[in-house]
């Protein structure tokens, strides 16, 4: 038998997911439980994976197969395609794996041409609905298929209007409508140099054509970069029987959720539109009506609907996102599937489940997408300043946070001034799929136009970025680059400020207050911790940040920065008259003046963090980093220093690197000034031998003293020697009993690569994945902005690898260091602290490959809590399948 | 039993020199081929290692059987450490495994004190002889164990001859003497706050510690990381009975070779002193004597050493330096060993050996130096230039070649101009061991004094550079830094020339002429030939260099980098439009510029090669490099495109990167901008078209068109489908059965780790061990420079790894890419076209791990050639011993 590439609905089954998509995958197991489906049948993910295989080609075995369908179909609805009489239309919609709201292409009513409708319009009685079908058809198929685009059919709908004196596409009649046909028609046939299609299954293999074609459409490339989906999964392909909502007042189309997507309130919520068809609820080109109103005008629709609700709920024991259209007072459910909500939201609907029994606390944890927890760890509003503040509007509560930022009002601004580091809130009109990368980049989204379920909101929700969504008060001037909103302009670069909980808008800045954890999101931790295996520690440079990271639950430091210390307006001098020392004694004397300050920031850390282990890291960036560029302040240097201008400058230019990346920095400083080592060695062991006499209750505190950028074990030992013999001396002076800890940064590939040698000397391995992703692919990450984007768009990288640990190339070198570091010293400890410690795939990654720890930025910490949780959960749930 | 840590010479052999080190191992043969050696004892290189092991301390069992060895060597010689009346003196000199000439220390006469010495002036009834070796006994003990330091001492012996109104050492009387022995004595307590040790055993073990301390003097890791000899290695020692060169006018001290070491002549060569000492002939305070002349001095003596000469020669299978001593008339032979040569001498010796029957010629290829090649591939003066030229004075013809430079004064001075890239020629009165980085820093070498074994003529020769030494016309003032020399002042920076065959010296610079291969030269090459089985290539960019290196014996291109051609002046404007286009259209338009001309270079390399494979690689380095930098410039620019002064600006900052070799460069490029790489394959596909047409008989040629710094094989496959649709189809237009290859540099560690994935697309990979090295270390060559001596100096790197490869670490990594890339495709071809490819080492690496080809630059091509048969002959011979 050949390969099978078509299935029914009544064939498949939820758990197909991986063949049949998301939404094929749950047409078929709601058919299974016998809900009102319109029949059809999906062509799998393998056939568009096929298609690009075969150079962008449908083959004619698969091609067969899917007329054989077709023909199964109109078995089934006693339709025929083409048929005048009897006509078969049909949707054609995309549906991966994983769910990609708006990413990729639908075309409705399919099947028609001039014969059918004119039929159809006879027979039903009702030519508008027959030919805004129609006209909505040539428009999909003109944009969708053959890309000529949709502004220009928009600008003859706007041109009908004008003609008509009408303002609402409603208000259109048939014959405006046929007429508009006729014109999309002409339109199609100008630009693209022959007839639209008569032939319904021409159309039908255009339709799935295109929609395999927008798997890589540039909006999915990018979409599926923000959400780690892979580019080789592939799309499959929805043929089903159309129903229609645009049939007249008994019918209509909308979208509900089973529980609240933005609080997780257990209550249906949902929009819909009567006489509408298809995407013009989601779009916001008309203000939809709550679904509450629909038990009112329709009561044995929306009973059906809720019972609908209840059993797909229970099904799949997780709140529900569904699609429904009315076709004459009959209720038909084209999709469901496991809502996005937000991260509050999801907190609260897991530990809903859990207390109504549904599911357990372990599925709980695992049901949490860790990285929308960020939403919630990232500063509020300061409630003083909020109560003082006056709101400038208000709109829905799309999103939840707090974001205050510049104003912009494209998409390419936003992302353009958000990577030179501004603020940015994106205001618009309303936003679509085009925009999302203007959207990530922004601080907060504002929309003047759309619901709840607006593409601004949905997508704003799912990205944890706070919006406000459907202000109709604000009077949109995008041309000119201003709104003006309570009697006031604001223009492009104005500071504003949006409440996402609230849907108030600031016409100034606010300060924020820190976030903490308590209520559901407290009990999901528990329960995480309880699952969880591997520990969690935090990136923290100050005492503050430690405090914040302990709160939050770190479980120790895994990376201190030194020089992050260096910086402040006291210090600065000192390293300066560090670095222009001509002899050592002079370098000592000006290490002697930064020694006691670096000792009380280590105390302070050290008391934060109560006897939990602190790692501290040895010095690591380039001298020249702390030396000024400016005229003046070179000036003051020199004069400080008692040298000449033209002495600071030399200096000034022997630091001056090339390839500042891969040049005098980490270990090698410390090689060429072991004082400058010797030095933190004091100051680390003093400040521990304080702490540990004040707390002799904390029986486990061990400082980790670690040494950055070894690539060669010799380096270690080197340093090592400096390090042990400074300590020893200093505790044994003391006459404490100070253990303390002396390990390394695994963060240039020869260090992986020699790992067991370096193991045999350090006691334990820190990676730094950020500098050994750059080594590892040979670009730093300052410089690799300028391409990365092509790479992206060429499909060379699918995500970046500066967020999500490469697995197949910096991830090998990391486990051949786990594997040879474990040789040279079989208690060796491994941890991360590089930027991916709080990323949940990277997580889940360092679960697998073994290590100790990760260690992340403090709100990250209950990200990465909870990835490590899931990474153990989903690790046992595979020994209990496999083994 | 416990270890054995000391061997009497005749407890060991010529095999031991790992245990026992060269000098050690070749007293031992000596002393059991029955030639007069003064008898001792040596102190193994493992009691070197475990001194250092034991953290610079000889352990008491070692002491104590030292010991043992000094009561067996009074019993040999009856004589007793200390007596007055028959004492025991001893040499105690170092010896490596590798001969390390000069590097260590030796100190004579130990031994003595002031009872000794008196009784030992009476017995003898040599008073002077006594003292003078007292004097010179606390003077070296002094510098080497103490470190004193030695100029205090001269200018003792200074003030003594002044005193006395004598001019030379051996004027000064034994009272002399004797007062300077007390006044040495009395610094050396000054200095060290105690008084000179009397006891002979404190005496010796001192000295045993010095010697083994001097293994990692700073001038001893220097010269072990110039001549790769690994640093644990150590140092034996060994203790030997005096015997004295001073007794009088018919003692005497000489150094000698079996054949001339410049020109490989058969023809004994060497000098001696009367009445001296030790070090007085190398060291060139006094003009030895040819050792012709001690035919007619002492027959009988002459006659004996020329047959021990013949019969060391015999057993060594090899030319033999050898130092000697003539205790009143009497023939001490102190040591033997291989002896340096020139390469001449070394390719003469070996022929000259070969056609007496005395090696074969596969012993001939094995025993010549690889490295040392290198002098005689380099430029000559032209001759027709040199009859012209007028020498300003006469020298001796220490090392040949032919040096242009410009004279400096000292050897720091050497290294940083040559640093900063200027040619220089170091001038000194005399070199000495503190010198060999400025030595081997300069381009030639020339001093006022010393002989053909000088210091300066043994170092200069053993690394292949120019010297002219013992020019006594030259007045020298090294400290205004000036010499005279034939009525003219030379002061530094002035630009002089050497030619290190005839011993000129020129006040000018001189035009030099390339090398060819003949005579000894080919006969050794075409032996190499026959026993080498890895292809040898070269790394050319132009017809020339080709040619240069196809008579080198080059069997293919390796690298022809396409960028070097961009910068010629007739074609950086193009390039220039290029970078500064705006539209895709704009680049092109240019591109077709550069299109003939570099399709003009392809078929003048295709053309120099004759058939022989040529590998080419695509744009590699940032664009960025080719726009101008002085402000004139950059208006040109701005005026030849039509640009203001601020958009060419805003282009050259826009082009900025932070870390340019991690940056927008190699395929990166090309993937930016696609139309770049099919420029370059249409020229490089045209060019061969065009090349196989006129040249039907070259039926193996197949152009390798190789695509840099691929990190990610999505990256490769980007660029190879653009590249083989380009190709394709020109050579099915023009009706052509051209054949190609597509393969990558590798060159990121991300490559090796994934060359499987890579190489099942690439059909060769050739590793860019440059930038690979950068990588795997994480530093950038360029800022490298600043702490790579504090590496060296703290002994964490041994050599450079820029240019010998690292094997532990970036050897790993190519050995992990060459057995994934054959488990990608079996029939991968493998080479190298980093500067590693000529360095003999790393040739021998290349051939271990199973590369099918090095590729060097032209003038390294004969020692690849060298390098690449003697693996292959060790390798065999393993086979012969291993089974």
């Amino acid at each position: 038998m050949s390969h099978k590439y078509v299935y029914l609905f009544s064939e498949g089954n939820g758990d197909m997911k991986a063949l049949l998509g998301g939404k094929g995958a749950n047409l078929a197991e709601m058919t299974n439980l016998n809900l009102p489906v319109p029949q059809g049948f999906t062509v799998t993910t393998e056939a568009c994976t096929k298609y690009y295989d075969d150079g962008e080609d449908i083959s004619e075995d698969i091609q067969r197969e899917i007329m054989e369908y077709i023909d199964k179909l109109e078995q089934m609805t006693n339709k025929k395609f083409g048929d005048a009489e009897n006509p078969l239309l049909v949707s054609v919609r995309s549906g991966a794996r994983a769910s990609m709201p708006g990413m990729m292409d639908t075309i409705l009513n399919l099947g028609l041409n001039d014969t059918v409708v004119e039929s159809m319009a006879q027979k039903s009685g009702n030519p508008r609905w027959a030919y805004d079908c129609y006209r909505r058809f040539i428009q999909m198929y003109s944009d969708v298929v053959t890309e000529v685009g949709k502004s220009y059919f928009e600008e003859l709908i706007d041109e009908m209007k004008h003609k008509n004196n009408v303002s609402e596409d409603t208000e259109l009649t048939a014959d405006n409508l046929k007429e508009l046909a006729q014109q999309f028609k002409d339109e199609y046939k100008s630009k693209i140099g022959e007839d639209f299609p008569v032939d319904p299954k021409v159309q039908l293999m255009g339709a799935i054509r295109a929609v395999f074609r927008s798997w890589n459409n540039p909006r999915a490339i990018s979409y599926r970069r923000m959400y780690d989906i892979p580019g080789d999964w592939g799309t499959a392909v929805n043929v089903q029987e159309m129903v229609f909502g645009n049939l007249g007042d008994t019918s209509g189309t909308g979208v509900a959720f089973t529980r609240n997507p933005a609080t997780g309130e257990k209550k249906l919520f949902g929009e819909y539109l009567l006489n509408a068809q298809g995407e013009d609820v989601v779009a916001g080109i008309r203000t939809p009506i709550d679904i509450e109103q629909l038990r009112t005008v329709m009561p044995q629709v929306y009973d059906e609907f809720v019972k609908i609700c209840d059993t797909l709920e229970k099904h799949y024991r997780d709140m529900q996102d569904m699609e429904f259209t009315i076709e004459d007072s009959k209720l038909f459910m084209l999709q469901t599937r496991n809502g996005k909500r937000t991260a509050a939201a999801a907190l609260k609907i897991a530990c809903d489940l859990v207390d109504e029994g549904a599911i357990s606390d372990k599925e709980a944890v695992a049901m949490i997408d860790a990285k929308s927890l960020d939403a919630l760890l990232h500063p509020q509003f300061d409630p003083d300043a909020l109560q003082a503040a006056i709101p400038i509007g208000n709109g829905l509560a799309a999103s939840p946070g707090a974001a205050t930022g510049r104003a912009v009002f494209t998409a390419d601004t936003a992302k353009k001034w958000a990577d030179n580091g501004e603020q940015v809130i994106l205001v618009r009109l309303e936003t679509s799929p085009e925009d999302i990368e203007g959207m990530a980049a922004a601080k907060g989204i504002l929309t003047a136009r759309g619901g709840m379920t607006s593409h601004a909101a949905v997508v704003a929700r799912g990205m944890g970025t706070c919006c406000v969504a459907g202000c109709s008060a604000i009077k949109m001037d995008e041309k000119n680059k201003q709104f003006e909103l309570g009697g006031k302009t604001y223009s492009e670069g104005d500071w504003i400020s949006l409440d996402g909980s609230t849907g108030n808008i600031y016409g100034e800045t606010l300060p924020t207050i820190d976030a903490v954890i308590g209520g559901e999101f407290g009990r999901i931790m528990d329960w995480a911790d309880k699952y969880r295996k591997m520990g969690i520690r935090t990136n923290a440079d100050t005492p503050h940040d430690a405090s914040v990271a302990k709160g939050f639950g770190a479980e120790g430091i895994g990376l201190t920065r030194t020089e992050h210390m260096f910086f402040d307006a006291g210090r600065i001098a000192a390293i300066r008259e560090m670095i222009c020392s001509d002899t050592t004694e002079q370098r000592e004397k000006a290490l002697a003046k930064i020694e006691p300050m670096q000792q009380a920031d280590f105390e302070g850390i050290y008391e934060a963090m109560e006897g939990l282990p602190v790692t501290i890291r040895y010095l690591d960036p380039p001298l020249h980093e702390f030396l000024p560029t400016e005229e003046h302040d070179i000036e003051a240097l020199a004069t400080a220093h008692g040298k000449t201008l033209n002495e600071i400058k030399a200096i000034i230019t022997s630091l001056h690197e090339f390839n500042p990346m891969m040049g005098h920095r980490g270990c090698r400083l410390a090689i060429t000034y072991p004082e400058i080592a010797a030095m933190q060695t004091r100051a680390i062991i003093k400040a521990a031998i304080n702490v540990q006499k004040a707390h002799p209750e904390w029986e486990n505190f061990v400082p980790e003293l670690m040494i950055p950028l070894i690539g060669e074990v010799k380096e270690f030992v080197f340093l090592k020697n400096i390090v042990v013999e400074t300590a020893d001396k200093l505790i044994s002076d003391a006459g404490s009993n100070l253990k303390y800890m002396v390990g390394t940064m695994i963060e240039i590939p020869r260090a992986c690569i020699t790992a067991d040698d370096i193991a045999m000397e350090a006691e334990f391995f820190s990676f730094g994945t950020n500098d050994l992703t750059q080594m590892a692919y040979g670009f730093s990450r300052d410089d690799a902005g300028k391409f990365l984007d092509d790479y992206y768009e060429k499909q060379i990288f699918e995500s970046d690898p500066f967020a999500r640990i490469d697995q197949v190339g910096v991830g090998k070198l990391m486990e051949m260091a786990v594997n040879l570091g474990r040789q040279g010293r079989t208690n060796l400890k491994l941890g991360i602290c590089g930027e991916h410690g709080g990323d949940p795939s990277s997580v889940e990654f360092c679960y697998r490959i073994g290590l100790d720890y990760v260690s992340c930025s403090p709100f990250r910490v209950p990200i990465a809590r909870l990835a490590a949780a899931q990474a153990a959960i989903s690790e046992s749930d595979e020994k209990v399948i496999h083994g």
